[in-house]
């Protein structure tokens, strides 16, 4: 039995339904928000879904207002759907960083005090929030991509790894590729997981390759102009791992765009009609 | 000659670049900050000006982050300018209200203390601005249209009915149509202009058309589910005063669409098309 929801705000936009809605959380034992955008479309018929997983310091509300996706959605028939990036509350343990605590919960399942009360990002992302989705909307939940940016890209790609049946696409924006080897990666997988990088293998989406996870059909987008290229996202591991592995993935520089939204939603609309391509048969 | 440019941020967007920009502006006696997205062109070659004014409480930055308008203008190839909705800083008068003082400029030249100091805006839009915009883009300020949003739809209206050989087309989201006749616009212009109401006819677009003022191409779009519709937009009065003027307006009630930017954002590409298409002669 899908819990309740309760609506925050909806508006019509783009022909469609742009909703906010929160949720009690078994996994995170908090109230959680998200957005769900949902088409224009006949009575009884249920719509593919593309998730959007969002970088640090995001809520749903980041790709909800600066995204652009919503023609691209109303034109495709796709639900889009964007979950907040950790759980949050005053009873909820924080850190005084940007990019570890409330707002960067990494998309893992946390095994360390004091996070482990909270922190199960991963099983909201790919058990919890689906069922609720799969409930309350006209979602077809067999036929869903992935997508997001940055901790959302690393979150849309070990995700994605990790449910080769679940997703018929992923794609990222700006991805962290591999947590095992940046400084974002070292802190929060050691706060959350613990000094045992065998287990970070399998939220590290080259690791997870490297280890015999497959997909068929990858889209990646960086922006040359990236401050955060070099030494935390080093796309150039996850093409390595992917050439390795026989993986023919579309991972594309692009040329002067930096790691803000004026770059994602550059690009948002031509992956929700990419996404699409693979959702349609 | 034009004064100089501070250049706050720039990103590539769309192929093109969204920049801030910051100026010390005689028309308020303060810095002003605006937006301006210059689609990718040919080196050499000037491109055509649309203006958005945005509605009470906005900055230049709610349009930018929220509008949708980059692809539209990248397609089109249009120079898209949002200025801020008035003089802000700690020297400049303010009120507790979100609907006068800073944020509510209301596209005017106050003339009664303390406003008649700084909130020049009508100056800063019909003159200051657009000179510093060709000056320092490329622009060709031959071929410019206007738009804006609620409050910015009034100063879009009015200024572009009082420049009819500038602007080769206007337009409005959810437009205060005459403040002569809502209380937004009684509170605002009693308090920047004074109680002789007979002033007040060169801020009210329906005023304007009555005493003379023409226009060629006019599209106004109007949520049906806006809350401000009844009491302060009424847009009936404007379609009333294009009726007795015999001016062909496109104005279009949207059914189920609020006063938010999910509607803005639903409709302003296609606006930037529209616009396109006169300023592309």
């Amino acid at each position: 039995m899908a819990s309740a929801l309760e609506t925050i705000e909806e508006h019509r936009s783009h022909g469609g339904v742009q909703g906010v809605y929160r949720h009690a959380s078994r996994s995170t034992a908090t109230e959680m928000i998200f957005s769900v955008f949902v088409p224009e479309h006949e009575e009884g018929v249920a719509l593919p879904v593309l998730w959007f997983l969002s970088g640090l310091t995001c809520t749903h509300a980041n790709v909800t207002e600066k995204g652009e996706y919503r023609a691209a959605c109303a034109e495709h028939g796709v639900i889009f759907v964007a979950p907040d990036t950790s759980p949050r509350g005053e009873d909820v343990p924080d850190h005084e960083a940007y990019d570890f605590g409330q707002g960067a919960g990494f998309y893992v399942d946390a095994t360390e005090a004091p996070w482990a009360g909270h922190f199960h990002m991963r099983s909201y992302i790919e058990h919890e929030l689906p069922a609720l989705i799969g409930a309350h909307f006209p979602a077809d939940m067999q036929r869903q991509a992935i997508t997001g940016h940055s901790m959302g890209g690393h979150g849309a790609l070990t995700i994605g790894l990790r449910n080769p049946g679940r997703f018929r696409s992923i794609s990222a924006f700006s991805p962290i590729v591999s947590p095992l080897n940046c400084p974002w990666g070292d802190k929060a997988l050691g706060g959350y997981l613990g000094s045992d990088r065998g287990i970070w293998r399998e939220y590290d989406a080259c690791a997870l390759i490297e280890d015999g996870a497959r997909v068929e059909n990858l889209l990646v987008d960086q922006g040359t102009a990236d401050n955060f290229l070099e030494e935390q996202l080093k796309t150039e591991l996850l093409a390595r791992a992917c050439d390795a592995a026989e993986i023919s993935a579309e991972i594309r520089m692009q040329e002067g765009y930096d790691h803000s939204y004026y770059f994602i939603s550059s690009f948002l609309a031509e992956h929700v009609g990419w996404h699409a391509r693979h959702l349609r048969s």
